[in-house]
């Protein structure tokens, strides 16, 4: 197909697809003019892809080539692995130690990790991740218990287990399913948050916000 | 204090701080000396705060703007509260329907809710981004069956009901606190979800990445 029907048919625009192929991200489509280029069936879901991890996962152009180059390598070695499990918005950014005692915090996921049956190590990035939001919550006091980080610790079993039985396949597939199930699912799980938080504020203050679902924002 | 005592006892570099100042995130100091301002005791907890949901949680300026004026809005009107819970850099920012059937995708978050006993509408943001992330991990072939979604809103109310038993003081600082620890508990989330995958991976692949805790990444 030519561009300008990858376009149409991928919802991206035409610049956005010459974007994507100056970054290497499409591969080039061949030859069939001077000024034509042939796109095969290939590109498309390729594209669809990209714009997945991009719109709805919130992905920067660097965490989509790791993601697809994590789907491409045809046998991932454990470093490979590892990273592209890390590819998320909101996961493993930047490790920040701003918060009240950011070594305590790494020891306690550690142990939340153990007590839940995980091998982990204190240099797997997600834990200093994980350890970092602790801390920050804690330094404003906004509770961070034991029982709490359970619960999230209990949630993040439960979406994995989930995970891993509809992907399941060979494992090398589900590995390679896992890594973009992992962003996606990051955003719906995101966004039910809100929809229980918002009907569990609904119980708390019947008064406050019995309008909900009437009002526009911001009135 | 003096601005560099400011910066010293946050992290935050001074340059940093007067883009807050200039941005209004943080109100001027008092002005003792022609070249020289005084910052009190509010300045620091407030600074300690836009730290933690800019580095942390990952939000954007406008975003920390966001969550600090529904933290001081004395009395949230529905809208407000509805904005404020969605504040998230992974959750409802573009709407994305790129995928094969976003309004049947609607429809299932919806009828997920309902399973939950979460009342929502059709116009909650959160229920248009659920259903952005689930039509395009299906138009991936990723699963979404049903027991899977229901997994995540299962994960999703046993979060939030943790939450809620830790900030639970006053309705109108169990609303406020609740912005903070969602944004600071999805990176929580998604972190510990990332620990949960590599102890399953182990399990599943152990030739493969037998070495996952000895070897640097990228080997």
């Amino acid at each position: 197909m030519k561009l300008a029907q990858l376009s149409e048919s991928s919802g991206a625009s035409t610049a956005t697809i010459k974007y994507y192929l100056r970054e290497a991200l499409l591969r080039p489509g061949d030859r069939v003019h001077t000024t034509q280029m042939h796109y095969d069936e290939h590109h498309l879901p390729r594209l669809r892809l990209i714009r997945a991890l991009t719109d709805v996962g919130g992905l920067s152009i660097e965490m989509v080539r790791d993601v697809l180059t994590a789907r491409e390598t045809p046998d991932l070695t454990p470093g490979e692995l590892v990273s592209a499990c890390h590819v998320a918005p909101a996961c493993c950014g930047t490790a920040s130690e701003h918060g009240a005692d950011h070594a305590a915090a790494m020891s306690e996921i550690v142990a939340l990790a153990h007590r839940q049956g995980w091998r982990v190590s204190y240099d797997t990035p997600a834990v200093v991740t994980a350890a970092g939001a602790l801390d920050a919550l804690r330094s404003l006091g906004q509770a961070g218990t034991r029982e709490h980080i359970d619960a999230y610790a209990q949630a993040a079993e439960t979406v994995t287990a989930a995970d891993l039985r509809t992907t399941r396949a060979t494992t090398s597939q589900a590995i390679k399913a896992l890594v973009v199930t992992s962003v996606l699912g990051d955003v719906l799980l995101s966004a039910l948050r809100r929809l229980a938080q918002i009907h569990h504020l609904h119980d708390e203050a019947p008064a406050r916000i019995t309008a909900l679902s009437n009002s526009a924002p911001g009135q």
